[in-house]
């Protein structure tokens, strides 16, 4: 089971970085599985730690992809780094092993400290609808415009019907992101 | 903002009944706007009190809808009714207003108790597929068959990549639903 996740790292002169992932859990690890190059994993390797945020700020998915920052950082308890202010839940965790891979290593992550924020306020339509978008539009150049388009008209119909301010505010991002590549696309056809 | 919520109630000899409805907030306030004829309706004028479980056990909204129950119930403790077992939180609500419409009344509730029982784990996009699916499948016949395959096909990547046990056993039901559906539908066209 993979979960969307905002992983917190910090490099060796506490700059933060921050990142979505998708995580998997198996006894009682947390698997973070980056593909090389990767800010993230190199962080890891460097410090030993990760903060993992649950959140459910959808600006902060659509932002990671469509290059906007929208996000508060406050420092964590156990490990010498951040979470994110906005967050249900985040855990902070420290390096057990390494599966060592080409591609795609994976991290195995202990946890030190676990906090609850808020708790979960109910499926959100809008919020898996800007996931989904944010999915597509780091793949625009390995999908067909007219599949991308007919998904972002279906998508459309739970951002009308169930967004708030940080839905709406995060599929504008992605909205304007996949305009802007189709029209560049469409300028380099006629050049 | 909606958000998608299993509502419990009780009828005059505490007889259960669980429900999925999508919910909005404003001025403090949860609001819940069933359609007549409604159980919950009915059951919330007559007892003055609900409760609002925010799950993430997708086999509740999914079994709703394909008639199949699987879930446990705990009794509640500001007002004499149930909360799922399996809920990531719930709140207890106390009827403060009813706007009356014909069509669909809404039942501005009041939080009496609220209480948090497990952390937010993060997104995960075949929660989010089961739940359009859900939406698809308790409309099949006012939709085109057409949309509704090509609809499921692309959710069933996010099954096939991020699904849990719950999700997988979620999915099942809907899509068996969905088949009987047309397979009916084609054998009443055929006769």
């Amino acid at each position: 089971m993979i979960f969307e996740t905002i992983i917190t790292t910090v490099d060796l002169e506490g700059n933060a970085h921050v990142s979505p992932f998708g995580i998997r859990q198996q006894e009682g690890f947390v698997i973070i599985a980056p593909y090389k190059p990767s800010t993230t994993l190199q962080n890891i390797l460097t410090t030993n730690y990760a903060v993992m945020n649950l959140s459910d700020d959808v600006r902060i998915f659509a932002g990671a992809v469509a290059r906007k920052q929208h996000y508060e950082l406050v420092a964590t308890k156990s490990v010498n780094g951040y979470r994110l202010a906005n967050t249900l839940a985040h855990q902070e965790l420290i390096l057990d092993k390494v599966i060592y891979d080409e591609l795609r290593p994976e991290l195995w992550m202990r946890v030190v400290y676990a906090e609850n924020h808020q708790p979960f306020a109910g499926f959100n339509r809008a919020q898996a609808a800007v996931i989904e978008l944010a999915v597509l539009a780091s793949r625009l150049a390995m999908l067909p415009q007219e599949k991308v388009i007919a998904e972002m008209r279906y998508l459309q119909i739970a951002i009308d019907k169930t967004a708030g301010e940080h839905e709406l505010q995060a599929w504008q991002w992605l909205v304007e992101m996949v305009d802007n590549f189709y029209a560049a696309q469409a300028g380099q056809n006629q050049a």
